[in-house]
């Protein structure tokens, strides 16, 4: 399986134009759109997102994941075997906190040229094939050197920052609410938002914060956009407090 | 086959993580996106759109529905049986228009609790992991128990609202439109609105309803945005009216 | 393989109501979203665009394109064949490019009435069927009659306009870059923009133009819109001009 993690949009040709390479050199295998909204331009962002979405697909599952401003210039390209599961992308830290925080973890320099190389569309030209070839269990010999480290590195810690805005208005943030405790606030903004277990827990209109379907710390209102509510976008800063003001986090 | 209904938008990663677990429960399974931007939240226009999209589709499609604002509370979760297609989804009334206008039709509880049941996902964790089993062939037996009927129910009588709004800026309403006259007018916010029979016989510009390729009453301008012209959005009345001024509808 | 070109949008069920008689008259064959984000009733930009994006995919490719404002009125339903790819669509211009460029090209006029035609989606009922069956090998043998020409035709010259606005703010144009010198300079809106190789060689913010990843003249800017920062929208003129002022295109 592939899984596309880009943020290339819904509304451009692009990942039309990378399923036709995927098409032609995996055949058969099966495509999932898993996100094409990370935040343009946000390697650090998708980065945490990456780790957060990941452990739902099976191991063997492949990663197809491009948020590339710097295509084109010196940033390097790696692949990265993670837990079981394939990253194909950029080295500009998308794929380091996987990396960070997997268990078993081993690093691999693209070391191939494809005979045509836009200066601008690497996911199509350079990435997307290194991903097809693994998914359809060619590995790619002599394409891959292993490498000790990646040139770019977020730290394997959370990011206490607004990560991802969704469609609803709920702000995903890069904390692992694991850790969390209930009693516990949540600061936005200036302003503190209590801990709701579910929506429905909250009067409607309420904003508030809860641990999300991927495990992270997240920031909602029930029926209606806390985005707005709070007016807080993506790197927006946030901070867990106790009841006594005492960050636990 | 596999047919997704939701509310959860083409941008975010809950469309893609459905997929995930079809993909692992029944690999192999077309699987087709048929809406992800049913009204947020409203169940109501949702359960109208549903009846008049599911014919198309072949018997024996599964369709996967999900409007579900009230997850985590104390809302049931059912599975029906209309006419040779299934419909999985929060007994919240979205199935009800289908299940009321149905000649023949079963109706289900899940009577199952998956491993892990996130507070805010059941898209994922309860009714992806059933529409799978039903699609794959394999009836998850003692996982469903029949009912004689659902807990939320919308009567099966037309809706005179606008119940979606495309991006051309067409407005479809619950209204089918099998039984109008083509003398008729229809009434929004206060306007009349002729009849055309196609986009090609208004004026440019001009503002007009007609029987939408779904079988609905549809308002809609040529080459323009209806819903801006005439400032109609979902929830909006409608209101069919002979030449007289007498309703017909 | 079955590529989707149309201006339906993501949002709306057009698109899935397209996969449901794909699913059914084609099963099995792969279908690929390349875009639904033509600009709106635009079949003159469609058509460039179109022409740009068909060579990535292997020939034997089917193309159902859909632009079609005209839909229910007078206007022809054709498929052509052009270096080895099927397109299939409306006769307003949409395929006249790909048509006129081709080395190779046959036309053909749908000589075939489906059970039932809706006056507003003829993309559903006449055209998709007539791409599955191109696509699943089974010629509609007499549903297709050879013509010698379309009725409507744009010519295979260069389209010195904008044609495409894409998420990032990207402005693609009509243009064909492969004879363009880096030395020349593209005016737009009464403003000169340079060349750039690549983004990256670009300041933060600054505009300039390029030769995009399917060959096209771009207007683009580094981590910003190029289309908000100067004001850039589809249809807008361009013009190339060497750096003497004098036009090179």
């Amino acid at each position: 399986m592939i899984v596309l993690f880009t943020d290339y949009g819904w509304t451009d040709p692009y990942v039309g134009q990378l399923k036709a390479v995927l098409a032609r050199e995996a055949p058969g295998v099966t495509v999932i759109d898993l996100l094409h909204d990370v935040p343009d331009f946000n390697a650090h962002a998708g980065a945490h997102l990456l780790d957060a979405l990941a452990p739902e697909f099976a191991p063997g599952s492949v990663f197809l994941c491009i948020v590339d401003p710097g295509v084109g210039g010196p940033r390097g390209a790696v692949a990265i075997e993670a837990d079981g599961r394939w990253f194909v992308g950029p080295d500009n830290g998308l794929l380091s906190v996987v990396a960070a925080r997997a268990e078993r973890v081993r690093r691999f320099r693209i070391a191939w040229q494809p005979p045509r190389l836009s200066d601008s569309f690497h996911g199509r030209d350079l990435f997307a094939p290194i991903a097809a070839w693994l998914a359809a269990g060619q590995p790619p010999a002599g394409r891959l050197q292993a490498i000790d480290a990646l040139e770019v590195n977020f730290d394997a810690a959370d990011l206490p920052r607004v990560i991802y805005v969704d469609h609803f208005g709920n702000c995903w943030t890069g904390l692992r609410g694991g850790l969390m405790a209930g009693e516990a606030t949540l600061e936005v903004k200036g302003k503190t938002l209590a801990y709701r277990r579910v929506f429905s827990e909250a009067q409607k209109g309420e904003a508030f914060w809860y641990v999300n379907s991927v495990g992270l710390v997240e920031i909602a209102a029930n029926r209606t956009s806390a985005a707005e509510l709070q007016q807080v976008r993506v790197g927006d800063l946030v901070r867990i407090a106790s009841d006594s003001g005492r960050a636990v986090h």
